[in-house]
């Protein structure tokens, strides 16, 4: 049972449905309705030291992702960032000021207040952070509104996180790709836009490329094909050994935090640099998944398709 | 430097605050305003097996528990709870299925909707939960709207949940206080009906009387002189080795969940079940205060006047 299925099994099946709530639990954020043509969105997000960061990364900047990441997630939706509550686990009490600095600097920066929170102590370093933010009332972007035939396009880059957490771990603090994975830019900006000029299906990829695609097709209904050559284009040309290695970035690093979104082909896509790499098309016996292809040849991997944390 | 030291210190200094808030960051929860004459409760709360719960306690009650403790922030504003959001924190797949059970039973039982939740692994198995709740404009109990001059009540018991968890801890389960510690009511209902009252400051108590006490006097800039003989009439007369034992879980006791509100003398309290147990009182030398009295005498303890996580 994957972390997904987990979720799914367990924690959907509440009884209680609010009139309000136009979006369930199981997108990026819920959705609910407000009283004047507007609508709230909400997320939360947790994230662990040893897990969710290295256990040599500075605190502060740990405390800076975790609260990017969870935006990223109203980024998804189109929303704008409006609040954010953070639960802190401490180890030891002088770990307080380092991700209370974090956490500020991120809120300062992308423009949202520090609504609340909680302090416990325990035995690993850690912080939730639940986020709110307002949309126009129908403008958001889920993952069930793709169709058969929508264009795919991503927005920021793949793979370079993934790419930047190896060389830290080589020790190589200061590698090229190195600031991908220290530093998550939600893509706020980018995410209100898509959404204003009518883009309806959206998702951040947190898990792997393949992993979250594969989100929009299954609450979507369709299959997605993949073009892992013009996703190939923005990296300088590899040496051959090194393709793979670049490959399995691509499809399957986590932390890219980039906008995966599916538009129409007669819609005009305001983000200019939005790249296109792959169309929606029909699921074949009811399979919802997305295949990369390599040369207009399918591209066959032997390595999982992206994170989980039960696996 | 204590827990809220810690909190007050280093999360409430974002730049940020936007138009719609108008109790920010430092209430049991934070208040937002929407358009129709209504504002939005939110507060989020963290829970860790070992430091909130005992090892051997069920998880299902664990997260029942918490949910409950969690829901408890919007009963001490007054709001209707209208949702959660769940992130919890699992060591081994196999405590998902009693944590999402124990979870959907309280989200059941106090009609909110689970509308999403993210699910980790971690060295300990805890939970954060987001919860946000409804409430008439201008109408919600804050800790800083005590006057001098008010009286001060209580609604619900004090003490008995420490004493549950001491029977716990020697291993008697079957304890006349144990149901208080294993089992949390949030007074959402009363807590609706004191804010349509007029009641305009309450807290819940979460943290010890007297701990959660001085959180009001604090916030309002006044003292409290409580009672405690009316506060140990509730029990049977003690056994004088006793006596001790059971001011110190009324006075110091987390996890009762009880309502501690402020009223003018004028005021109809409309829940017949509230104690008056005490005023409040000009503070002396701007120690903003809250001082027990038992027998008309200041009560001296050689004890910690609440939990700290940090301490």
């Amino acid at each position: 049972m994957s972390e997904f299925d987990l979720i799914a099994g367990h924690f959907l099946r509440g009884a209680i449905r609010q009139p309000e709530t136009r979006v369930a639990n199981g997108d990026d954020a819920s959705i609910h309705a407000l009283a004047d043509g507007h609508e709230l969105v909400v997320s939360t997000d947790t994230a662990w030291l040893g897990i969710h960061w290295p256990k040599d990364f500075p605190l502060d900047d740990a405390m800076d992702r975790a609260v990017c990441a969870a935006l990223s997630d109203l980024a998804a939706m189109g929303a704008k960032a409006r609040w954010i509550w953070t639960a802190i686990t401490l180890q030891h009490q002088d770990q307080a000021l380092l991700m209370g600095q974090g956490i500020v600097r991120a809120a300062d920066r992308h423009g949202v207040e520090i609504a609340g929170g909680d302090t416990t102590s325990g035995q690993q370093c850690g912080i939730t952070v639940t986020v709110a933010g307002i949309i126009p009332e129908k403008t958001a972007m889920c993952r069930h509104q793709a169709h058969v035939g929508d264009h795919v396009f991503v927005l920021g880059s793949l793979g370079r996180s993934a790419l930047g957490l190896a060389e830290w771990q080589k020790g190589k603090h200061d590698g090229d790709y190195v600031p991908y994975f220290t530093h998550i830019t939600p893509q706020l900006f980018a995410g209100e836009l898509l959404a204003k000029a009518g883009i309806r299906c959206c998702i951040d990829v947190s898990d792997g490329l393949l992993q979250d695609a594969n989100h929009i097709c299954e609450a979507s209904h369709c299959a997605m094909r993949l073009d892992l050559n013009c996703l190939l284009d923005a990296f300088p040309s590899p040496k051959h050994r090194e393709k793979d290695v670049l490959i399995q970035a691509v499809l399957t690093g986590g932390d890219d935090y980039a906008l995966l979104f599916t538009a129409a082909p007669s819609m005009v896509i305001p983000e200019v640099a939005a790249l296109r790499i792959g169309q929606c098309v029909a699921a074949k016996h009811g399979v919802y998944t997305s295949t990369p292809f390599l040369d207009n040849r399918p591209y066959l991997m032997d390595y999982p398709r992206g994170f989980d944390h039960f696996t």
